[in-house]
């Protein structure tokens, strides 16, 4: 009987992993840089933390969660996204009250959604995703796009863009809300089931409906900017200013919406323009949001941050040609003839690697001509072997396999002649 | 309402997170010197792979999976240990068929298991493990323990017991089963019920029954060290003086078994020996097994491996009072203080995180006096001040924090000098 890994799931095997490795790193190193600590959440969390902090109405709590009971009977949800766990913990940990505001935070996740897999959509997913609890600053808008742009940047991503809209305020938020209720009713008829659902309870959302995309009463519907108060409006053009101080470039996109009663203000999208990408272009996205923490228990505190989709920049770093620096190469490969010499090879190795020195060695009897092409096939920087006849003058060969020079170093002092040579 | 992360979970805040990338750095490295490669496994696998892979009759699959089906009505487990998803990779992904044998992999991974919570038990547990899979040397053995100790060595741990054991080949277990037949039956009515039932089914579990443990037969049980063939107890021999030729102590536990079929010949366990470690003292425990690649659907091949609690390992740390080197301190906080200046610190902080500077300010509106108690609060090494006269001039202040000198710096030059003081 063989197995297959769950559907929408993937393994990263060794060559990927140090894929993997370099874009962690450098998206740490990133965050270093803007201040951000790290933050690790459980996998799960109870359920109702998904439903208010996600929102219940939405398809991502409706459709797609990995929820179950577990043993105990509690209802348990695989993370679908990383905001709801991250503010869950700001609150249970009391986060808030730290001398150190705003809490500039970040995480690596991997994020479940029960979705039909395809390219750049799969059921286990990783993002990368920021959050900033405590500050109602424009200037942290901006810096957290900033920092999105930076990791794309840092890795040489070129066809990216970036598109920004303004949610507005809760009131800028409620007129709005009208207006479009005012300019669907009259095609109530004409629209999806859903739509029909959505004008009465969160109308925002007709905007984002796949189904009636194409309708003539989406071209002409009612723009939120067309609704932002006065606050709003300096707010969004202070967020805007910003980014033209960074030099960060970006469109403006009137229709980008999110559906959720939290956010506010500042949203934004990432996308890949580069050719062959595929039809799920969204690289990262991300808002402002406020009422998540007190939603789950804290105080009223301003919040802004997002999520960006781990396998989408791997594919835009392969669509865009960028090579990923990997290493692997191997420092040394030990050649042992000879029953004492394997034995003695256990030692050296086991020397060696204490002094922080790679090496590897054969481990399934090969002879020395199956050894020194694993050492090819490892792309060995130095081979050293030992045979009896080295190992009776406590010698070593060592072979520097670039230009094929070969000298005799006892054994001694082998660990201070390899930590030189590299 | 408020909400805690569910029972048996934690969260990792900031301060400890650090203490967690210091750990898996300092393992990497270790596992790069090894010349073993990352490998990464979904979050779940279908359920058949741990009911085959860890066995039916476990505590484990029996009483401590994360099972559930999921919206396709498949039933899917959160994995509970690592060696079977590791396998399963390997197997679906022919890794048998690469040219470089053995394959040498390392994972990191959560694990699921629903235990009763304790100190140094949690529901949601995070483990390094490694899986060497094409090898029966016994070199490979040793080499594997050198590993793991080597993780704890690099850490600065002092106070551990490394215990190893033989399982011996099948030959030799059927001969040691046979003999705990005979031994234990006599007996069979004064054991608990769970292992009347072993006695039948797998009697080498009868050795680790928490029940029994007093029962006076278990002292004289037939140790599998006197059943083993004269190719076992020479594989033995090899992986003892193996680890003697490094130099690596361990004692003989002739009582130190594992109750599956896979395993074979070298088992083995780290434990602490610290004072006021707790009752668990376990830190990693691994073994040698043969059998499983076939069951998961592969060609036969021979494996070894151990998975390494990693709270436990940060338990040890505490324990043994090993700092672990946190760097929490800040490159430079900007003071802007004025519109002008405000704006102006975007630009300045963009530019200087782009040359890799690590830089933060204010975004709560502080005062200049507040602004510098947060500067030391984030132990910032240079202060940046900027006033509406330093950008009237384009200079900045660059204060030493620990030194008290203050200069002025062109904007212009802002970026090479900071980086020349750093």
């Amino acid at each position: 009987m063989s197995y297959k890994a769950p559907r929408g799931t993937a393994d990263v095997l060794p060559q990927d992993a140090s894929k993997w490795q370099f874009i962690e790193r450098k998206i740490k190193e990133v965050c270093n840089r803007y201040h951000f600590h790290e933050i690790r959440t459980p996998l799960f969390e109870h359920t109702e933390v998904f439903q208010r902090g996600v929102g219940d109405s939405t398809d991502i709590v409706q459709k797609e969660m990995y929820t179950f009971e577990d043993r105990g009977g509690r209802s348990i949800t695989l993370r679908p996204e990383g905001t709801a766990s991250v503010v869950r913990s700001f609150v249970e940990n009391k986060l808030f009250g730290s001398a150190n505001q705003p809490v500039k935070l970040y995480y690596f996740a991997q994020m479940f959604r029960y979705e039909r897999p395809q390219k750049g959509r799969m059921r286990q997913l990783h993002q990368f995703g920021v959050e900033v609890l405590g500050s109602a600053d424009p200037a942290i808008d901006a810096e957290v796009i900033d920092l999105a742009m930076s990791c794309y940047r840092e890795m040489g991503l070129k066809s990216l863009k970036l598109v920004i809209n303004s949610l507005g305020d809760k009131e800028s938020r409620t007129a709005h809300r009208q207006a479009l209720i005012d300019h669907f009713t009259p095609h109530k008829e004409e629209l999806c089931g859903d739509c029909q659902l959505r004008l009465e309870k969160n109308p925002l959302r007709v905007l984002d409906c796949k189904k009636d995309r194409e309708h003539p009463s989406m071209k002409t519907a009612p723009s939120i900017l067309e609704y932002l108060n006065d606050e709003s409006t300096d707010y969004f053009n202070q967020v805007k200013e910003y980014l033209t101080l960074m030099g960060i470039e970006f469109e403006v996109d009137k229709n980008m919406v999110r559906g959720l009663d939290y956010y506010n203000h500042t949203t934004f999208e990432i996308m890949s323009e580069a050719e062959g990408f595929g039809a799920i272009t969204t690289l990262a996205g991300g808002g402002r949001y406020h009422g998540l923490v007190e939603e789950l228990g804290g105080p009223a505190t301003p919040g802004i941050g997002f999520g960006m989709g781990l396998e989408r920049l791997l594919m835009a770093l392969e669509v865009e040609e960028k090579e990923i620096p990997v290493d692997d190469t191997l420092d040394c490969y030990l050649v042992a003839v000879g029953e004492k010499p394997e034995k003695e090879a256990v030692r050296i190795m086991h020397n060696l690697r204490k002094q922080g020195i790679q090496v590897d060695k054969d481990y399934q009897g090969k002879k020395m001509k199956g050894q020194f092409k694993a050492a090819d096939r490892y792309q060995a920087k130095y081979v050293l072997i030992l045979g009896e006849d080295e190992l009776q003058q406590q010698h070593i060969a060592v072979r520097e396999m670039r230009t094929g020079n070969q000298e005799n170093v006892p054994l001694a002092e082998l660990e201070d002649v390899i930590k030189e040579k590299l």
